[in-house]
């Protein structure tokens, strides 16, 4: 993809979100219907680039958590670090206002690799994100099911996730389940 | 390290081990008196090294799930890929039988880069093991105080893991607690 006749970056390959098999796989009901090649009008879905920086993409995280005062340099150098990883371990999906040229949603899947289970993958689904101007737009369902349907693609035998009480329906519609006794445990080193 | 004269590739710098603060920082109690560079009489704690896989490491993940049928060439293939993560993001220790050169413990730290909190880093703990002949000599506890500290050394924010109830107790030891409203969520894609 080239802007202003730059080159863009992307953190994974574009052809693997055009490739999924969402219209036959999706998990969400979508009234009306959108897809990850049609998010919505005046909507992008794509890769995480380098000039997201200048999008609004950190800023759209705080909605999420901390994020602290990033530099140019220290978001190219952590981009730069997930790009090289290979096999490439990371994908976070944006989608972009094309009047506005804000990121305004934004999740990411993390592979992880093993040696169980024939040196399998599996994935996480973490920093799921949506502008809340731009809720109501099905975006959060759409990540979801984007970064689901891209788990299954890139060979992760399974995907999980760590969520709050009030999300367990939601993210149930994608077949995500509360395994039973199955327990999340966290130590942290800096206060949330 | 060299054994037999031939050069050992291990999954992360030892010396990592050797300087971890565990005298004064390690969580649980020990008697007889443990630690990462004398973790019992006969016993080694080091790095995951290609080697291993002549030393039974597999065989020991067998213990915890099924691990299939795995050459020599997928295992080498898949511990380069880990290796060639930078920065460094797998941490597998293992715990060796001096005498029969056995694996006979093992656990893994997977680091997680995020662009949230100041680009950080967050851990997780998986594949913790124990073969059942060496039961009783402290040596799960002392994978995860191991891991635990090197998560906070190699500059993670949090870590975590999943584990069945009857671990919570076990895993509470190391400061990890089951946060209040936080659910796991998994899909899968192949039977457990």
């Amino acid at each position: 993809m080239s802007t202003n006749g730059v080159e863009e970056v992307f953190l994974f390959d574009p052809q693997l979100l055009e490739d999924l098999p969402f219209e036959d796989q999706k998990c969400a009901t979508y009234k009306p219907e959108i897809g990850p090649t049609r998010p919505g009008d005046g909507l992008t879905l794509r890769p995480l680039c380098v000039s997201d920086f200048d999008k609004g993409y950190l800023t759209l995280l705080t909605h999420l958590t901390k994020v602290g005062d990033i530099s140019r340099e220290q978001f190219e150098e952590r981009f730069q670090a997930m790009v090289r990883t290979q096999p490439n371990l990371y994908y976070t999906v944006v989608i972009e206002d094309d009047v506005t040229h804000q990121v305004v949603g934004s999740a990411t899947l993390v592979k992880e690799m093993h040696f169980i289970r024939q040196c399998a993958s599996r994935g996480r689904i973490e920093d799921v994100v949506v502008n809340s101007t731009y809720q109501g737009k099905q975006l959060g369902k759409l990540l979801v099911d984007v970064l689901t349907l891209l788990s299954k693609k890139v060979g992760c035998y399974k995907v999980s996730l760590e969520c709050l009480d009030n999300m367990v329906p939601f993210y149930s519609k994608f077949g995500y389940v509360k395994e039973e006794g199955q327990n999340y445990m966290c130590r942290r080193y800096v206060p949330k």
